[in-house]
């Protein structure tokens, strides 16, 4: 199921229901809590998607809407200036009330103002507003499981979100492949008129010199190599920065890796178990997934180089293999053939492309103007997607952002290099 | 009702289900929140208090008591070293799980086997353990009451603990009256054979010179004088660290003070409403009240002063009229009499003295003597109780401590004077 | 005077030179201040260049060298982690030891070194890293006279750094105009053979849109009508990380900008004076840059479109009426052209490019390989040199850079816009 | 020579030469370095004695006199909130000019303003000030000597303040002698008509009961086995709070202890040298006096005890023996005798009280009144003077305080417990 099918109601009701699918493992206590600035409660994502449809698209848009409550105004706007002054965003954890039953009401209340909204006849300009919320929450959606991710991993009894069933198969770890790519001149960015976010346009022409991208994702295989060779104790291998970060965080390993007596235990959706050498390393940031690659005689692909190869192999975010959020296993799985594989899903791949605008780009008008464009700056982006990415949301143009720091997303990355 | 009746048993049970009382009104999200690291969750501190049970009486002392969970001893051990590793304070707000019911059921197990151990053949060192801990857990009442009101206050919906459908009563401020006590040489401490805290021991004598106590409490009409006199900002009135926090957490009021267009309102346990003149300043920091003192031309009794003023009158804290728990008003009210009003219960009264070891004073052997001794350094001693303090759990001879910069308990103060 | 005339050892001695004319105004104790982590204390510059020349050059190159002080290569190691540990930077300023004596000590030691080492037959390896020396110190002039200036305007007595007999000329505002580039297919990074950076290559082509750049920098009197018209208090003109910083800094005017009764004083390194309203404005943020370009409806320039207009236009940094170090001027000068004016010298202009690898680029092997690469994440890139540049330093190619919330360096912008 | 001899005059002239001598060693830079909040810059305290004469006693009472330079007014306040704004203290340090030579001066301009004001008629209330700002000077004499060792020890090269010629006779440990009070009703306090600070008054009786003293200081042979017996790793030994200093700080060992193969060495104003097992230990914390004493089984005096123990032997700081600054020993030095040895000099002692008003204290009128009082909340008492307190300076009923976990103080202990 992705969002492009049935009408527009049909298609809001079905995201709407996955969110409240994906909040239901968890009880009232898990959904308030927040574990650092960057996390989100549960409970709060719930009302925050519910506060967009309300605030951009009910209030100026249906007649006779009646708010919820006039404190929601505040409690959930996230970060929209235009908007109105808004609760502090490392303090989403300390609201017990309203109450995850409330938060339930609320999205009620939204849900039905909206069915009325889009049974009608719904104006273009209501339409793509209806479209980006929808959106909008399935960014929420990955983020829910991102952040609650994190947030029972602080819990001493390392809770499983949901279990797993799924045994291990047999780790058949076999050696990358480069894949060449000529480069030259080539169109990026969003041109079709399906949507598409604001920052993914105007489509442009590049430059490119000839490159090549690994045929596979970086293992945890791989990494162990690394990490074996003092990776994390080698100044030389990284950014100033990154560097510094490493020193002052005291990274040894990637997020969510715990040392045992004689190996390393991972802590996923499914609760903690062992190491498979053979599955995409997650959970990285981009100061370590630079590192890795400068210390394999790589580099990272930039953003551009990556969309002209999903482009050129017609690499597609719905492909039966594709290990986004409907495949179910909420964690990267290992790479099985030799073409350009796991191009979408598994994890997001750090590019080392700056979060920057497109020539041209104008953000859209209004508080929506606020989605993106204010974010240029102190970020890099991320392209492909990953196992906690919804149906139906990805795609070749899109472009995903993190600070060079963070590492509570799933994050991984491929190499690339100069092709002579 | 007070812990001093019926059997062990008895007074077990009926300690441990005023705690479940006190957290009846309060959701699951409610209970799990921690708004600043003095607070503790609510769930937090009725785990705790069964911790206490079952690490002190139930694995030393029970043959064949079967611990809940071994990693309750890590969650819930507050600060005893000698017990082992534990979570830490700041992060008590970030544990979803257990949740509130496996938390009454942690304590449902604990009371079963309490009642097992003490219904038995007790021997006087497990008999006194068992009081300990049911003052231990008298404590937490207190210290939930005022975490609580922290907790709600953050909410920018301002919800209140509880309904109050006491209308105010008139207010009749009246002025205050000096009482004088000779001083000279004068015994103070626990002597008893009834418990009471090691802190509060040995007796032993002091010299202490004439002097006169207020008859009553400072109350929110005296405060509102020394604010309109400029006294949050006027340096030379307070103690240099108290100034520095005035500037650095700019103070211009009591905590829970909010200014209304021409007044302020205060938040209490029963949610905002107005301020009265004439009820007692509450959630002040020690640096106010000496500041206040100052201003006042007089200054804070010493503990020595307050315990043998209290004993002198006979002040005792199961007057029918003593404003603590039991009354269920939640606040302190005004003063009613010319005597020495207002001694036991309403607020907690900051004295001058520094928290130090009497002469000759010795911790208990083991963990628990970790309970007070080793806090003796950067606090001040308060006396008399506050109007969340339980039935039968405070003395005249009671130390309670507190930073000198802490404004979340229920704290006010009394004037004194040296006497001519 | 540039580094390009005269034998290599005279070209050390006249750049040697320079640096110890800098600092000669200042006194003993001026020269050992560190007023924030960015800042270095002038004397740790002298020494620093020196260490510079010694580690790389005298070390490993000249026969029979012997050391100076083996504490000086833990002192004034900068940032060269191949080149082992080092003191840390934001304690540079608590170094009373070596005295200023003994560092101008230190600089005529390796100076008499240096000149034997030039004055023989030298190998081409040897020969760039000497240039790469040189232009290496000329950063450091440039940034001894940032530091300095940032030292004596947080001394409550506003010293200034030299007096400054020149009179402000009469103020003559004129408007600005757009210069139109037709952008397309144009080559950017240096392919000379001559000196430049490493990060200044491979030069490599890209392609641009029609675009139009100012013909001269932003003014003060542009500054204060953004001023005027709430820029500083208008979040929906910012960056978010932006935003954050004018609230967590307070930021409501260019650094050094102090507000008098009727109007602005600006520190200056000639000490406090009147604001004039046709110079350029200074000492900006990226932050600042950014939104000031969004408040006018345009945008700051790519360091492609601003290369590639320097180029098209044969602007020259040598040119007789550019306001670099040896016009004396130590601050930006008024515009008086309608050609495109003040592109080398004045002010470093913001771009809006993040600093990032040119494709193909390659640091240089060993510990001169951490000059640049390492610090290619989190900054912004400036062009076109300051007032407090030294001659023969800067080129088109030139790529400076900043973190994008800094401010001490003398910053400016000039203003683009898409052609149509 | 005390500052008890000679005229007024003379005496001032005394006391205002000394700081001078204290200084001389030290270069320009030297004498403007703050390594830490705590710490001022050798120049400061020149300045701020200066200041002192200049605001209280010059500005009042002498009449003509003409301020130095108005900017001093604000540059060398302390803490006086009455005398007006100030320049924040952590930020003394970025203070190049006034210059070292400019300091010079202002003490000349001061010196003989104050000899013109002291040759003439000196009404006694000047006459007050006058004595008040001598001993003012004295204080901040051995502060210029504790804050120079801190500043010199955060050298890499670990400069001497001075050299020592003094070769260590040989290490003669013996066990300490307890030696036996009665306490009871004892008087304590200021009572004479000299001069002593507000804070010793008034003198007034205490309660005591028998108590024992030892003989000598803890040597630093006893700090060894401390910490061979695992003191700096034991939680339940210290209090709460300096448990948390040894964890947040990572104290291993007194400060300027540092580690070599085989023993430690200590950083001294002569330089580093091997550590004597005879010798006191020195520039300890309150928490690891007080650590210490509960690992030794014993306590720590009160200041009472101390302060009687000092009166019934008759103990006088100007005895022959003792270490303070006149015996140039800038260190303290193994004890000699069975007597009460080591009470004046060597090291201030720890005392177990809080840092209180005596009953009945009032501070000063005007802006001296802060001098002491509002200090009075989360500091320690100390007693005995060190090895780096000018002659005629300290007295038995002397209270010095510092932070209960400040370290660069010339600060050790003497153990107490009580008699049965």
């Amino acid at each position: 199921m992705t969002v492009a099918t049935g009408t527009l109601a049909e298609r809001y009701l079905a995201v709407r229901s996955l969110t409240e699918q994906l909040a239901a493992p968890l009880s009232p206590e898990d959904q308030c809590i927040q574990t650092m600035d960057d996390v989100s409660p549960t409970k709060w994502h719930r009302a925050h998607t519910t506060w967009f449809f309300e605030t951009f698209l009910l209030k100026p848009h249906l007649d006779g809407y009646s708010e919820a409550d006039p404190l929601y105004h505040y409690l959930f706007n996230s970060y929209y200036e235009a908007a109105g002054p808004r609760h502090p965003r490392p303090q989403r954890g300390i609201i017990s009330r309203p109450s995850t039953a409330e938060v339930a009401d609320y999205r009620r209340w939204v849900d039905e103002a909206m069915v009325r909204l889009l049974g009608g006849e719904v104006p273009r300009a209501v339409e793509d507003l209806a479209i980006l919320g929808l959106n909008h929450e399935q960014q929420h959606q990955e983020l829910l499981l991102m952040d609650i991710k994190h947030v029972l991993s602080c819990n001493p009894a390392k809770p499983a979100y949901r279990t797993d069933s799924r045994r291990a198969s047999e780790v058949s770890e076999s050696g990358s492949v480069w894949i060449r790519f000529d480069g030259d001149r080539q169109a990026i960015g969003y041109g079709g008129d399906s949507f598409a976010f604001d920052n993914e346009g105007p489509r442009h022409e590049v430059l490119l010199g000839p490159y090549e991208l690994s045929n596979r994702l970086v293992t945890c295989g791989d990494w162990l190599a690394f990490m074996a060779d003092g990776g994390y104790a080698t100044p030389t291998l990284w950014l100033s920065d990154g560097w510094a970060a490493v020193e002052s965080s005291g990274w040894s390993a990637p997020l969510y890796w715990n040392r045992t007596a004689d190996s390393w235990e991972l802590f996923t959706l499914a609760g903690a178990r062992e190491i498979r050498s053979d599955e995409p390393v997650c959970h990285l940031s981009y100061y370590e997934a630079d590192a890795f690659a400068r210390w394999a005689g790589a580099r990272l692909p930039t953003e551009a180089e990556w969309e002209a190869a999903a482009t050129t192999v017609g690499a597609q975010p719905d492909a039966a293999d594709a290990n986004l959020l409907p495949a179910g296993a909420l964690h990267p799985r290992p790479a099985k053939g030799d073409g350009l594989e796991q191009m979408f899903g598994d994890v997001w791949e750090w590019t080392s492309s700056a979060y920057s605008p497109y020539p041209g780009f104008t953000p859209a008008a209004g508080a929506v103007g606020e989605y993106n464009g204010k974010f240029m700056v102190n970020q890099v982006v991320l392209r492909g997607g990953c196992c906690a990415t919804p149906a139906g949301h990805v795609r070749a143009t899109y472009r995903n952002f993190f600070g060079p720091g963070t590492r509570w997303h799933f994050s991984g990355l491929r190499l690339a290099r100069d092709s002579r």
